[in-house]
C-alpha cells in the first residue's frame, strides 16, 4: 500500500453534536455536510477528516468498534499564543481542556482537548518542524546532536 | 483553531514491530526514525503519521489513555485491484484482515486490515472522491442526487 492517507475518519456518538463543535464551534468549513449522515473537513491537501455516527463505523468496517483514546490528532499552529487562543476557543465552546497550554518535552509549546466524543487534539508550536513549499515536513537539529 | 491536521499520532505497545510493520512490511520511509522513541512517516503534503509507545502518549498528553476502535485511516486508490493488493500484501505481513475486499456501501471497493495495535486502516477505491491538482477533494455527484 502506497505511503499516504486520505481519511481520518472519527466514530461519532452524536452526529449533530459533533457538527457543531467542529463547524460552529471551531469554525471549520465543511467539505460535504449530510444530515444524519457524515461530515467531511478538508485537513490536508488530498487529506479529509470525517465524523461518522459509530454504528455506521462499525457497519462500514464489517468490524466491532471499541471507545477509547489510542491516539492523538494534532494541529501545529505558529506560536505559543496561538497554542493558547486556541485552548480557550477550545474550552469556551465546551471541549474538555485536558492538558493547559505548557511548555513541552520536546521542546516547544502545546495543550490538549478532548472533542465531544473525547477525541484527543492537541495544539502544538513546534519550530522544529517545519514544511517547505511542496508540504514536505523536516525536523530541525535535534537537541541531542548538538 | 484553523482547519486542519499536521499530525497522527498512533499509540502503539511495541515501537519495534510497529515500525516493522510500516517500514518493513509496507515499505513506508520514515521521515525521522529513533529508536526506543518514536518514528515518523510523510503521509500527506503537511501531515505526518506517527508511532509513538502508549505511555509516553499518556504522558505527551497528560492523560491516561484507553485502547479502543472508534476511528479509522483510509488510503484511497486508483483502482479495486490496488484494493485487492493491498490487502494481500497487509495479510503477508501478519496483519488481520478485517473485511475481505468488497464493494462498499457508497459505490466503491474496499477492505479493511489491523495494524499489530489494532488500529484500523481502510484501503479505498472511491471513483467518488477526487483531489483537484491542489489537493482540495471533490465529492462527485451522489447516487441520490439523479
Amino acid at each position: 500500500m502506497e505511503q499516504g492517507l486520505t481519511l481520518v475518519t472519527l466514530g461519532v456518538r452524536d452526529l449533530a453534536a459533533s457538527r457543531a463543535f467542529y463547524s460552529d464551534g471551531l469554525g471549520w468549513t465543511a467539505t460535504l455536510d449530510l444530515p444524519d449522515e457524515v461530515v467531511f473537513y478538508q485537513v490536508a491537501p488530498g487529506v479529509l477528516l470525517a465524523l461518522f455516527p459509530v454504528d455506521d463505523l462499525a457497519a462500514d468496517a464489517g468490524h466491532e468498534v471499541t471507545w477509547g483514546t489510542p491516539f492523538t490528532l494534532s494541529r501545529n499552529v505558529a506560536s505559543e499564543a496561538e497554542v493558547t487562543a486556541a485552548i480557550e476557543v477550545a474550552r469556551g465552546i465546551g471541549a474538555t481542556v485536558l492538558k493547559e497550554p505548557q511548555a513541552a518535552a520536546f521542546g516547544g509549546f502545546h495543550g490538549f482537548f478532548a472533542d465531544p466524543d473525547g477525541h484527543r487534539w492537541e495544539v502544538c508550536y513546534n519550530p522544529g518542524l517545519t514544511a517547505d513549499a511542496d508540504g514536505v515536513m523536516h525536523f530541525g537539529p535535534l537537541p541531542s546532536s548538538g
